[in-house]
């Protein structure tokens, strides 16, 4: 059975992992016959939203590994003990999380730092030429790790022209792409899909996942 | 466009509304053309869990509507607030939340109380023959709700025999039901299925919650 992991970023689409983005990762994981292994950084995220406000709950701690579990049911590893030869592939779905605690791209754009743990795991991958998936906003913190990379990086984060301009500035190309659909760089074996950055609905998004996941697998054989 | 209801009781499955099956009822309702329309009680958790360990986070406090809006992104209403009359249709997905938040059912079993306005809910719903589903736990609470209905509820919560025999001692009749199936009593408009309760993926437990929605819908023309 293939596994792939599944690096989760916290739990909430405004400060964490987008729940919908997360579930129907593991979800269509699953229904390709694939065995989906949660992991996350053990590290306090950047704040804490109130969801139903939108604003920030000040004074509020709250630590990625421990809220990511919620979407894991518990069953889940802290990343810093996760090497690329155990998986056969990886994701990376989005929410805010992506660029507020397992990269700072909310805050500093183009010059944002990326966990060190997340950067070391990514990288072994493309070491290893295994495939990855990037959803939503995570594609973003892909370009900053593959800044340096020989082959330029071909991926989309929907049509956002502010966010695509940076991830031009880190040096990747991207492509406009519906939520329904995907952008498959060969080359580098990594797969990207809008989701919430462009989606309207839960359906669309999950259209879009279901085809990148697939392809993913695809890609592991 | 048919709404429907879904009622969650917090973010995660120790002690708020399962995730997976909160998400993968809100896809399924809008995969049939339906909208979903979040809510859940203002209240604090009876606790908060951390998901790594199992253990209570002793001293830690959250609200039931603000972890819930996580799951729904921000787009959520207090229960107090919502009538049935507005609403086609009433799903309520499982985890601990429903025997700990919308009910005390996981401490007091049979003798267990229900939030008032979930109580007030679904009992505008029984009174308007408009259906509603139940998942994983969360029929132990209707069967509470519906203790002196004229007409005996028949519900599942899978196969477990402590549960399934506090439901009966509440008047209900408790049929053994597989993850990827659902139990319909069509003099009551009720529909329920095991989910997490059963399921040992979470494949298995999408199956029984989209057959459950397409059949909650189904009854509500």
């Amino acid at each position: 059975m293939k596994k792939i992991g599944v690096v989760l970023s916290g739990c909430g689409v405004f400060d964490g992992a987008e729940i919908h983005e997360s579930v129907i990762t593991l979800l269509a994981i699953d229904r390709a016959g694939a065995k989906g292994v949660c992991m996350a950084p053990n590290v306090d995220q950047m704040h804490v939203v109130n969801h139903l406000t939108g604003e920030e709950s000040v004074g509020e701690k709250r630590n990625v590994l421990l809220e990511a579990a919620r979407i894991a049911r518990g069953e889940i590893k802290d990343i810093s003990t996760v090497k690329a030869e155990e998986l056969d592939a990886l994701v990376i779905p989005g929410g805010f999380g992506a660029a507020k605690n397992l990269s700072n791209f909310a805050i500093k754009g183009e010059n944002c730092d990326v966990h060190p743990e997340v950067f070391r795991l990514v990288k072994e991958f493309a070491a290893k030429k295994k495939p990855q998936a990037a959803l939503c906003i995570a594609p973003a913190m892909i370009a900053k790790i593959y800044e340096d990379a020989s082959n330029k990086l071909t991926l989309t984060i929907g049509n956002d022209k502010d966010c695509s301009s940076k991830i031009e500035t880190m040096g990747s190309i991207h492509q406009d792409c519906s939520v329904q659909d995907f952008i498959c760089d060969e080359k580098n074996n990594i797969v990207t899909t809008p989701a919430y950055m462009l989606g309207q609905s839960i359906s669309e998004v999950a259209e879009g996942i279901e085809k990148t996941i697939n392809q993913l697998i695809k890609m592991t054989s």
